[in-house]
């Protein structure tokens, strides 16, 4: 869920001030704009990482826009008549009304994310806080409201650095959380909690967005530009005659400013010469065939889901995974168009009805994750349609795993470059020439658009109970070895787990 | 949440033989437009109490309608198939395709119902089932299902003379379900955490539809009744050329069959004489007085709501429950037309602002109510704003009572002939002439709207955390000495709980 945040996004102080002038402007005329229609109000919520921006953010947001129209609220120890009122009162009575702008510092998830950081509440009640945060969000929004949620993020080690920096900075050093932040196991359990809460409440309607904020250029600009554009699509929408109360959410689910996707953070130089690769690929394959009839893994199903790149090497990764397995081991799935049956149906049914049960493999050659690359890119689904089906999918996984399914995702990613070198092969190849169509060259021509919905599928499914392996295929040895592997350890710490 | 469903409805024969033909005919036609159509499919969802007619309904809608296009799925004991699948599998295949209608007799309702009521889980993971039903429903309705929730209904009486009346049919007596329903206890359990589901999982875009099940005629054309309208209103948005996939849920919460609403069921005859009003008007003042003073109560606050007919006297009843009360110890809001500053806020939050705080007692002359009340009734906001409001409503009463507030809801009723007297006084006495105005008399026009909008006001937001009481009014002193003796009684029993 952080994935895209942790990968070193800067801006350079060039760029910065030749763009800021710009979105200035187009801010405060929202801003006016959002005033004189005074059809709704804008709620944003600033969550995330001690030491990632959210303060600095808020005071330049102040700046850059007219503070007359902004209220900021923070919301920390509740005052006396707070306390002797239902929890949500204190963020009732400061909602913003129609035509203006709240910044809550501190709200309903900082409140349930420190509960559960320190213990105070559970599981069962973490889930139950946000459900009713949802039901909040969807009342608000039902009642016109357009409400942002950013999640200011750091790696671990970007968050060391940071609070090192302030702790020697005397000017700052009232910045210091009373939150023990300096405590690895801090961190761990923030980012842990932190990504449940927002798999389960990203939703269409509210989704969440994550802001990488080690370089304050990069954050600020990047939160800029995603206010901008969902508040003027909001103005825009707003003034449509027949035009429902609620927001239509169609801010950016990342903006490119420093054109450094996740998928361009890998090294994909990554390789294996030919000696290494048999050996391992001999013991993985072995490993895993003794995995799948471990006793252990009898009452559990396996699922393993595979997307990439065209011609990134997803059917030869499977045939090694495959390779040592007695075909009554598993059984693979390929994802086509859906068929007739298929569409009369909500779009995952297809999907449940390859469910692997109890003690069975189950491997899916493409996946329901073609809702939020293909048919996103190509126009076959509405907006609407694939942004809801990030949720939809996280509820989906959440039901796998809640039934002991093991569940393991790999993206294969090549470059441009590679793609072409391996097209041009598929072409030139008399038995290769069925795997290359038009279909292929079309697809490719929309690259960065695909590389787009790479990274926002990455970002948000993600999760704590599913995460994603990106699996670098530039070399294809060096690539099935990695998705045995990374399998193997899968099974393994699900053998561990249930002991 | 059942109150409608106990007051025992029935229809007669010659109604019920003159009104069958027509609709089949219209159901037929609606299922063959769905089928032509093919733009979504219907799921019905059967509950309710054992011997209520559940499965006689089912048969009767097979019967009436084309059973080529229906499917009847019980979820009883799962095959060792579904065993080994995620929960929801079961239910995923055997969603109805587009065009087609599924009827779920057991489904993920009556699990969380036999769990909660057998003691396997808790409350809290009631809560979550029902949340995560919620979230199925809302997915399925995003993809165009239009779903209909019913619970069929019986009073316990009535219930215990139904299972009597099968157990002594030999040709019934299979009907015995497994739940030792002849426990007094069970049903008592099984109602209570029904209506907490109902309460937690009605929401307007698939709403429950509680039936009296008492009557077989009745029971059978509320049910055809129900789902003819609400068809045919999803089969018209669907023709529309910019519709969008979430199918309008216009069945009416309630179809006025034998025109027995819950108000005529209430016995308006009920009076007091002077002395027996003076004494016990008196004693309740004055517990009334010692309760509030109760230091047990000092970390709660109460909260008591009027609405009622236009001269019902409820200002006169607020009157008898102040006039033993010191001035600093309650507040009285009158709610009137909204103010600019509330209107440009969700439509909670002039309410939100006004919760009484702990210790403190708030009394609302109209409420939250006129939401589902008159701007129903007037058309000041639209269906999709009042049906959405009673899960709003239930939301915000929840947090009320979470919070240990006590909440005490009145309506007050009267008879038309008796407004008639009333307003006739008003306009007769000088001083009295301000309380009478044109929109009154503009509202008694309205009556019986005003009567539907009251029974689905109670059957929706009556539940076991927030009760309304009905008083009888058309005696005044009987009113004020019920108003009074419920508020004390609900004042001891928060104590009595407390300890």
């Amino acid at each position: 869920m952080f994935e895209s945040a942790e990968i070193g996004h800067a801006i350079d102080k060039a760029t910065y001030d030749a763009a800021v002038p710009d979105l200035r402007e187009a801010l405060l005329q929202a801003q006016y704009r959002l005033k004189a229609q005074a059809k709704f109000p804008v709620l944003i919520l600033i969550n995330g990482i001690e030491g990632a921006g959210k303060g600095e953010t808020i005071k330049l947001l102040n700046e850059w826009m007219d503070p007359r129209l902004i209220r900021v609220d923070s919301f920390d120890v509740p005052s006396d008549e707070e306390l002797s009122h239902p929890p949500a009162w204190r963020f009732w009575r400061r909602l913003p009304p129609k035509g203006h702008t709240g910044i809550f510092f501190g709200n309903w998830y900082s409140k349930m994310l420190e509960d559960r950081v320190h213990g105070r509440i559970k599981g069962a009640e973490l889930k139950l806080a946000t459900a009713r945060a949802q039901r909040l969000e969807r009342m608000l929004c039902d009642e016109g409201m357009l409400i942002f949620k950013f999640w200011f993020h750091l790696s671990k080690d970007q968050m060391n650095a940071r609070l090192d920096s302030l702790k020697n900075d005397p000017l700052h050093s009232w910045r210091i959380s009373p939150l023990d932040w300096q405590q690895s196991k801090t961190y761990d359990k923030f980012v842990r909690y932190g990504e449940q809460i927002l798999r389960l409440s990203s939703r269409d309607f509210a989704p969440w967005y994550v802001v990488e904020g080690a370089d304050e250029r990069y954050r600020s600009l990047t939160v800029g530009r995603i206010l901008l554009e969902g508040l003027q699509a909001a103005l825009a929408a707003a003034e449509q005659p027949g035009q429902s109360v609620a927001q239509p959410h169609s801010a950016p689910l990342q903006v490119d400013l420093d054109h450094l996707s996740l998928l361009d953070s890998l090294d994909l130089s990554q390789k294996l010469d030919k000696d290494n690769y048999q050996q391992q690929l001999a013991e993985e394959q072995a490993r895993l065939s003794r995995l799948l009839r471990d006793r252990r893994l009898r009452k559990r199903g396996v699922l393993a889901l595979f997307e990439g790149h065209d011609a990134a090497g997803k059917g030869s990764a499977i045939r090694r995974v495959t390779g040592a397995l007695d075909p009554r081991m598993y059984r693979t799935v390929q994802i086509a168009a859906p068929t007739d049956e298929e569409r009369a149906q909500p779009w995952l049914w297809r999907f449940w009805r390859n469910v692997p049960e109890r003690g069975k493999f189950t491997i899916f050659d493409r996946s329901w994750y073609g809702r939020v690359l293909v048919e996103r890119v190509e126009g076959f689904c509405t907006p609407e349609e694939w942004l809801r089906a990030y949720s939809e999918i996280n509820d989906f996984e959440e039901q796998l795993v809640d039934a002991d399914i093991v569940l393991v995702k790999f993206w294969l990613s090549i470059d441009k470059k590679t793609q072409l070198k391996r097209f041009k092969e598929r072409e030139d190849t008399a038995f290769k020439r069925f795997k290359i169509t038009d279909e292929d060259w079309r697809n490719r021509e929309r690259w960065d658009d695909y590389g787009h919905a790479v990274a926002d599928m990455v970002d948000r499914t993600s999760t704590e109970i599913a995460p994603w392996t990106l699996v670098e295929a530039n070399d294809k040895r060096f690539a099935r070895v990695k998705v045995l592997r990374t399998l193997n350890e899968a099974l393994e710490a699900a053998i561990e787990k249930g002991r």
